[in-house]
């Protein structure tokens, strides 16, 4: 197939191979995934961290989103080599549509991951942005990322294709626990990528998972929820997310009143404008193309000596690592219980009542460990398919459907 | 303390540092512990293998139990260190006790682990053995193993003492676990023993685990279930553990009618005389000492060609690894489904029929994930401690109270 | 000693334990070092990348210097122990120096590393910035670092309490080559630190290595060499590296004519002034100690929009990685291969002749794998010292000590 | 291609994939390669250890040779896989042929390793009775072996295929180096086989190494090196296997005088038949699989009761490991030393002094890191291929072109 030639000798200068801690080799498998890869879009994602302000608690985790969707790109090649060894049949175009959706299944993702959206990017998901990321490249590659598309779109008629890109058990997640758990140090989170891929089969175009790997899945899902509470849920970690998603929201609110404010063009413009779903243009893209954490950090640093005191108390907390208390627990914090925090913080920071709920703030946070709307399938040795809930014979994975839902409330210490 | 001196200088001869795959580098701590590691009850460990036959299925599981009473004195020693450093206190006599009995703990093993105890070597547990064999220690050390039997007995009033030593997360299973799955390859069973150590403390004399490893504990209950079906009672490891038995049933029932047998001096005594807790004497002891692995296997394999056609034909299904055929379901086996295959069988291998139960049997296994008549218990922020099963916001633990039960059944092909 | 308390239950808020993906978990040992951990100067080092623009050819080498520093104390924390278990005698105060000193034996690095040191920043070498910093700490912490800094500037009577913090065998080595190996996925650079470490003694004062570890220290050497000739030395990151000095070259000689320029105000300041040795003050200490990869990388993003064509040139090659090309060989590059190179440039770029050499430019690059003036000493048996190049039976370590030389030459594609 | 039909559901009860904790999943490839490793021929390989008595001083070191062998096929998966990728031109007859050939080359191993071929089976190598075993085998599977053994012959006129079986960078050494620093915990020794594979290519149908893998192939050389200084010649390990040689030497007199011995009837054979390569017959060779390590360390276990002194002495020295002393230096030895160390151990043992040789020996070892003679070949880019020891830039690889030569003398503690 012409389009999908290998990288041979022919293009002595393209980069073949990566190396990655995690799996050692990575191949490129050919020139077209090479541009992609190559091309200023996917290249931003080297400067935004996977895991945000995670590094504040484990100062292992610097990790790019460059680097997981790489590694998501491998584990794809060997699930494809896998089902293709049971004879499950994969056309060359499907393949190559599988890496090019994996690979950017993320690229709509802001700096600072997460926080972005709930700050000066509003009422757009990174989902979203992800397609319009796609058809943009779409265009500039004549088409050749269509059935990529269609595939992350979940719209192609072959379900696991887009099961591998999208699901409980998707490529993304088994590269991501991984990576995550690997960086970080919290070896417990380790997974075994190598075998889950080795017990996936496709039957019925559902991509399952055979029933020898039945302690596979559980202990997968049990790491991820570890992963959840203790990682991504880190107490730390989510009082450092949130104040920077205080700092970007006052620094919107200055901007609004017109404010001045230090920052790079692309961070001006989402301080500046009010973008929305509606308006969010090719030139919106473009813009959001050059926003990473270094606009945003370097911002905040800068901050720290600006005249309104809101913002630069935050930031200055944020960059010397100075952040605020946190009490987490099950139940609802009582609304008095707050508003003394609150009263307290405006005497102490000399600031504002209504100011002080950028420094003293309560929010719920929940997790379901198993999503059994979309379960996943167990396959048994007669060709039947199993919810994993009910398959397995002792976990009671039924439990792990339950949303967990704590509450958490920060104030200045 | 004299007859705790360090190895220093003094004994340049004395081995020091031991490599472990695991851990990198494992001290000795003392010349007593060194001498005791060099006594021959103790590198006779080096000849029996932790995992007996599973290295059938996992080719890596080579592993000895010398290894891992080793490997279990290094973690010993972390384990102490956190203590410490938590302000318990730990007198050099209970540090070295610790040592002594946990070094010891397996030393009652038999060869191939527990298929002695289910066929020749009866009525006598290995637990009953290894205090034996540290009390005649204790003899020939002059009484400094007083107190590591005591600990090794349950009887030591701190009863993290002993907790250490055998509890639901004692260091034996925290060594075992982690090295099973190191050399099996499955590394989904891996636990972060520096984790689990990390969170311990003592409270009221009991050994707790701090609460932010709680999810470190599920992750340990998870990771061990997942060994058992996984591993250790993986089908092809329990056909070949159970003919093993059989061989050696049917060898003591022909030694029992004066039938010639090639066998070490050793398996000879244990072949020939029947041993009881009764009648276990020194001398017996001493017989036990020399009985390793290679008595067994060489046997076997000498019994090839043995002319009782039960024995030979049994012994070459073993050494060659033609094994019976398994099938394993949750519920019974009818009794005619036995009785077929037994029928079957004693044509097809030329013998009689009440000689099949060697070849066709069934057998229930058992196994429960968390025992709550010893809890693990979480100690939280307030000092107050909590089961593990109830501390968990969520996993059901409780699920893992329950035996899960499993039958099996084997023919020959 | 009151001083040096243990981070103990008095303490809770404040962090014991670190993960760190290499040696699993790292503890601080006392207050002391924990307030220097948490000070702004030190927080700093999160933001400094430790292999720079290396990660533009491994993706996972974003660890920072922050993480390397703390990876060097736990180094240190065993070097101690076991020099101790050896009888050397190392006093608490000079324990606590020793951790002082190899926190803080970087703290002088700029952004970018060594990027600065030939840019905005000269005359000052990052050593002579990092006793400013333990100076100025000194002075905080009311006189505690007065023997670190003694044994950083290598002043200590103790010849090997400085030869830990600074040889060839010294303990930042130690923790960069492994650290470097394991996050570029480069295995072979791997090298046992842990064997290095359990193989030193002090003889005369002097740090040397046991006899037996004789092969490790030769593994280490050939280790490092390959590090600098395949990581540290490839071709990709020397490109990347002299393109960041040329463009922050470029931009210094814009602000010297006044030109406005995009740029926090940290990085304003070291780009307008003219800082030498002589005017380094406490302000300008100050002012660079809040310069880090952020400010330089955000400037460069933000300049690839400004007017001027070398600037703004150099900034889009580097941000979206289009680098120029390299060709390296072991002689030099004649004059007019260079000159016919640069006349192509300024054509292909429509810029001036004498401003070509931004874009094409030789440079001579050099290593020596082993230095024979500061030798790495061998303990033999008998007590004996001796040179490592003489010990070594076989390996010619002698052709070790001659420098490699290699040539190199940039230009646009 | 029938015969080489892969392993589908079709064929459900043979075992597909297997762990290895180095590589995570072997894959078998065909039904033939199954059947070979099936055969009691390979199994035997399952009870012969690899390293000997290697694990007298790594006690991790009990893998086997079947475990090594089947690593083998894993890696030469590999390289397959990347020669194909670079378009070298390989049929899926020679594929399997490079299999079958690698996994065989050593099936003539003795039981611990070398010892056999110094004392009962003189005068034929293991690499003839391995060509033995392939014979045999090929009758068995209907001449389906006959290129495995034309390439194990080295008769292939397209070299690299031999070469990827016996040369100085075979994928044997690929694996062994790696399987023993892994399971000995000698890290220092681990190469990175994955990195050395992907830089293979073939010129001129030989094997060669693209250039930059210059620096992986000099550590490889250097890791090679260490491993026999540090662990393969390691001093206590070179005692043991003398000490095994001994035992058997004195056996076998003692059996040529006609003394009754416990002995398996495989290890009987040998002993009391004098066995040549000229009368090394189809039956010599059933014998011979039969013999592994259990028979020799379950006899020796049994020897230490006879009534012969010297082998009875011999036999609990190691088999209590209480192993003679070792000297060793860069000179021979002079005889008196011998003859004094001899006399005084006649003495000591009561034994005559022409039995004393067998306690008191002395040896000279030899290892050269790299033998010139048949020169691992890198590839520029200009396609022109140099001799390693000439590409390096520095390490003077000459100097390991010359044997290392050291004395050791054993005696009696």
């Amino acid at each position: 197939m012409d389009k999908f030639q290998l990288l041979k000798n022919k293009t002595p200068n393209k980069l073949k191979i990566l190396n990655d801690p995690i799996y050692g080799f990575i191949q490129i498998p050919n020139t077209l995934i090479f541009d992609i890869i190559e091309h200023p879009y996917f290249q931003r994602l080297r400067r935004i961290m996977q895991m945000g302000f995670s590094n504040l608690v484990y100062p292992g985790a610097n990790h790019t989103r460059f680097h997981h969707a790489i590694g998501c790109m491998h584990l794809m090649q060997k699930a494809i080599r896998v089902l293709r060894f049971k004879q499950v049949s994969i056309s060359d175009e499907e393949e190559n549509a599988l890496y090019i959706a994996i690979l950017l299944h993320d690229i709509g993702h802001g700096a600072f991951s997460h926080a972005l959206e709930h700050s000066i990017v509003n009422g757009i998901s990174h989902e979203e942005i992800s397609l319009k990321f796609m058809k943009k490249l779409n265009e500039e590659f004549n088409g050749q990322l269509t059935l990529a598309i269609q595939i992350f779109e979940g719209k192609n008629p072959r379900k696991f294709l887009c099961q591998l890109i999208s699901s409980q058990l998707d490529v993304d997640r088994l590269d991501y626990l991984k990576r995550d758990s690997f960086y970080t140090g919290v070896t417990e989170g380790n997974i075994s990528s190598d075998r889950l891929i080795a017990m996936m089969n496709v039957k019925n175009d559902e991509l399952v998972i055979e029933k020898k790997g039945i302690y596979s899945v559980e202990k997968f899902l049990i790491a991820r929820r570890l992963m959840y509470w203790q990682v991504y849920l880190h107490k730390t970690g989510l009082v450092a997310e949130n104040m920077l998603v205080n700092v970007l929201k006052r620094a919107k609110e200055l901007a609004e009143k017109g404010v001045e404010l230090y920052a790079s063009s692309a961070l001006h413009y989402f301080l500046y404008k009010q973008i929305t779903k509606e308006n969010f243009t090719v030139n919106t893209l473009e813009m959001f193309s050059k926003l990473d954490d270094y606009d945003i950090l370097s911002a905040i640093k800068e901050w720290t000596n600006h005249q309104d005191r809101v913002l630069s108390t935050l930031s200055k907390m944020i960059v010397n690592r100075k952040l605020l208390r946190i009490e987490m627990q099950k139940n609802d914090f009582p609304d008095n219980y707050i508003s003394k925090k609150q009263e307290k913080t405006a005497k102490k920071l000399k600031i504002a009542e209504n100011e002080t709920h950028f420094f003293v703030f309560k929010q719920q946070i929940s997790h379901i460990a198993y999503n059994f709307n979309k379960p996943i399938l167990i396959l048994n040795k007669k060709g039947k398919l199993k919810d994993i809930a009910k398959a397995s014979d002792q976990l009671n994975l039924q439990a792990l459907t339950k949303p967990v839902v704590k509450y958490f409330i920060c104030y200045p210490k």
